[in-house]
């Protein structure tokens, strides 16, 4: 695998959640693991059902689509429980994608959080996204690619840390935008 | 001077001069030439007099602040005509600063767009700014640093294009969320 390739990372920004409708989402978009090439942005609605949409729209909107080898996003869910589905997600862009955690995710608590909001509707689109696999110090769950290819991308670009750089940077530029300054995370 | 010393970039988003009232400014804090660390941001009047106070609050008031070697800016003005008085952004934060310019400004122009506004009173900002000193392929002004104290920071900076490093990122941030996609550019 080249080491040039192009990574889209992805990230909500910081929202508060009993106020905000809806909370801006960041793609930036690596080539391998130091150069950002470009930035991607869209809005989802907070704790809906738009995230994969539009995601899909963001991406194969861009300019960078022919090149863009993998996307990577920094857990399954932007805005809350706006929960992506990370199948149809790969289908409709015909793009691998990793779904990156640094713990592995309580799936009880996140459960007992969605009946008392009454959307346990989301909760098959959670197990939809499959096996939660350890990879040296996080966790991923994959679509459209099997564990050793994903295992080269995360190479590629963990190249400052144990967090993918794509989704570094998109973490940080969504704290720094919607805080004023962004606070920092490994 | 050590390569991994923290800059900041400062560049404008995307506005619409028409209809926007103020514009997203965006602060890229950079160890070296390239390792983003952090993120600021803050917003100015379009075509106001804010720009100088709101940008030293953002950078007195945030954790990189005792770490900052230097301040680089994408030009003199940000929200169009929102004129930044060098040499006071120099005096309050303590930080030196460089104005980088692809182009040598054409003042003449400048000048009888500030006419029609009626806002020549913005003049001696620009001409306060000092000296346009050609380095390399850019334009810059100084305050508060010497030319080749300058030039050590550009050195160090400039690793993927002519534009320095920070002001890149700042400027494809500030893009990609006013714009949905950054446009790029060398």
């Amino acid at each position: 695998m080249k080491k040039e390739i192009r990574i889209l990372g992805v990230d909500d920004a910081s929202f508060d959640k009993f106020n905000d409708k809806r909370v801006l989402v960041i793609g930036t978009v690596f080539r391998g693991g130091s150069w950002l090439d470009g930035v991607l942005s869209t809005y989802v609605r907070v704790d809906g059902k738009n995230s994969t949409n539009k995601l899909i729209e963001m991406i194969n909107g861009c300019k960078f689509k022919p090149q863009l080898q993998c996307i990577m996003l920094d857990g399954i869910a932007l805005g809350g429980f706006n929960i992506v589905d990370v199948q149809m997600l790969n289908r409709k862009t015909g793009i691998p994608v990793i779904v990156v955690m640094r713990d592995y995710p309580d799936f009880k608590k996140i459960e007992s959080a969605l009946r008392k909001l009454k959307k346990e509707g989301k909760l098959k689109l959670l197990k939809k996204a499959g096996e939660v696999i350890k990879v040296d110090n996080i966790h991923i769950q994959i679509a459209g690619v099997d564990l050793k290819k994903a295992k080269q991308f995360l190479k590629i670009s963990c190249t400052r840390s144990y967090v993918p750089e794509p989704i570094r940077v998109a973490h940080l530029i969504g704290q720094g935008i919607a805080m004023g300054e962004s606070s920092g995370r490994a």
